[in-house]
């Protein structure tokens, strides 16, 4: 009987069988995902391994990367799916990423298909690692969302899970699972929660975080944007750069300092509205924070006040986890990497 | 969008279709439901209101209550299995009282087992009752195998549970799953995280825990018992009369108070072994402590070693949930609810 009860399975990673690594990324037609393969394909290597095989996965078609190698694979699938997930790793990628999730208001809307997805489809993708009896390295994109109010003035790493969302219920579900699977051997898990990630590219997607974004990503290009809440809300950032240098440095950290605790709350910038707008003037100029309109918006406040504030990532900073710490340097970001003509200075 | 992101439904338990009450009671067979229906049978109502039906469910046969009143039914069934978890809910029990479970050391040696009933079962309860669209109480069995080392000296409610067991996983997912169950309407789910009960009466089961009140309930009945840790090891405990107090309290309580946050640590009594034996010594007298053996097992030790030490359980006592305060209380409750002929002092 005890012998059963201790007798876990060791968790080594699994990189010996070639020089070169197989890595397998969920959700790679979204923002994360193709920043993620983008800085792969550009160090051309991970961990010290040239790049084998790169599999890329999405319930959407994921555009072919100009420069991808031979060996990359894009896959249109619903890992939620029966065998699915199992087609995934028949090839044994030895780093997974695993990003591919419904995001938190398509999660509140629609309450089957977030447990179908976020939960459900993590969860076929642990099992068929399981069964397919190799132990690769799998990061898992978890948010801050596992959070859930009242909080202290600072969050600490030891602070308790109530979310109050299904989107963020999901995250800490699959954050346990994570950690058992890992815990008997069956994977080597990293799970990180991302910072509210900003600036976005692009269009909003149904996040209710998107107003954080588009006030500044907006007016950067010179349109008007929307802010539905006070000056004084505040969160917790990162830029997508810093956000794809988690899941890079999640992957090539020595997991064992983690002990049983395989999720780690990943550092960030704790700013308010006033902080964004006041580094929009600095960087883009006097006239640029006018394009912002205040239209107070009573719904998306109350979902905005129920989130976390500020954390001590402790952990995750021992680990070199390293974000942005100031307002202008996320926006330099944003004109570094998403913009052709950045805006001058007036 | 936003209509949906907040169009919660509202939960109200549906107590308005009679003047008596029905009651679910899952894991009837096992230990703690025999005692909880036992008690409520005693009680004869619940929350002020008489007793209606009463059905009993477990995956093995429920002995029929000697008392039990018209209305009473027994199934013997597994609600991991499709359909069977509909059918224990059809005629929408009031309060439901959600025990079943694989014990700790059966969920580590079998973890598919497990995952199927402590998880899918629950999951398949919660999800037929709301697919019943109607809201009971829900009291669920949590467990204080949530949480795992290393620990402050003291446990705050906040702290994070971080599961060094399958079980604990599966518990802590479950709690997870009944607030966002609550929190969008489709149950009044209370969480109340069980200390390790002692003194169990009859045979020890599969528990890591079972020396715990082998220790006590072996030397009260004349026999040796095996004490296979140090007498210096600290852990956290309640009677079964007092678990039993817990699931009724929970049943009864304002569930609003909770707010999002549906599971409670429950009060218990941090104790060494040596206090254990101490009490014994006092209760029983000086000769009785002399049937325990110590047989030093390095693998239970192993296990013991990670569990909580001592709790504040702030919250649960605010809202009057009651253990004992010493182990001599503990020794008492067994000696009077579990011996017809109680040990003399010497």
């Amino acid at each position: 009987m005890w012998q059963a009860v201790l007798g876990f399975q060791v968790g080594v990673t699994d990189m010996s069988r070639s020089d070169k690594i197989g890595i397998l990324v969920t959700g790679s037609a979204g923002m994360l995902g193709r920043k993620l393969v983008e800085r792969i394909l550009r160090d051309g290597h991970l961990g010290g391994k040239q790049l084998g095989e790169l599999l890329l996965a999405d319930v959407a078609p994921t555009e072919m990367p100009a420069d991808a190698p031979v060996g990359t694979r894009v896959f249109v699938t619903d890992f939620s799916q029966p065998g699915a997930a199992a087609e995934l790793v028949k090839s044994r990628p030895q780093v997974i990423f695993h990003l591919a999730a419904v995001v938190s208001g398509e999660a509140e809307a629609d309450f089957e298909k977030g447990y179908r997805v976020n939960f459900d489809g993590s969860r076929a993708l642990f099992e068929a690692i399981r069964q397919a009896r190799y132990v690769p390295r799998l990061v898992f994109a978890s948010s801050v969302a596992v959070f859930g109010g009242p909080f202290p003035e600072v969050i600490p790493d030891s602070f308790f899970t109530t979310p109050l969302s299904s989107y963020g219920t999901q995250k800490a579900m699959v954050e346990l699972l994570l950690a058992d699977y890992t815990r008997r051997g069956f994977l080597d898990g990293v799970g990180i929660r991302l910072p509210t990630i900003t600036i976005r590219p692009g269009k909003p997607n149904k996040a209710a975080s998107g107003f954080y974004s588009s006030i500044l990503r907006e007016p950067l290009n010179g349109k008007e944007a929307v802010l539905p809440v006070d000056e004084n809300m505040r969160h917790w950032f990162a830029s997508p750069r810093a956000a794809t240098g988690f899941l890079i440095h999640a992957a090539n950290i020595d997991s064992k300092v983690l002990g049983g605790r395989r999720t780690l709350t990943m550092p960030g910038l704790s700013a308010t509205v006033g902080d964004q707008l006041a580094a929009l003037r600095r960087v883009a100029g006097e006239d640029v924070p006018a394009l912002v309109k205040r239209e107070p918006d009573p719904a998306i406040a109350k979902i905005v006040t129920t989130w976390p504030q500020r954390f001590e990532a402790t952990g995750a900073q021992a680990l070199g986890f390293v974000a942005e710490s100031t307002f202008d340097e996320i926006i330099a970001v944003y004109m570094e990497d998403e913009m052709s003509s950045p805006v001058g200075k007036g």
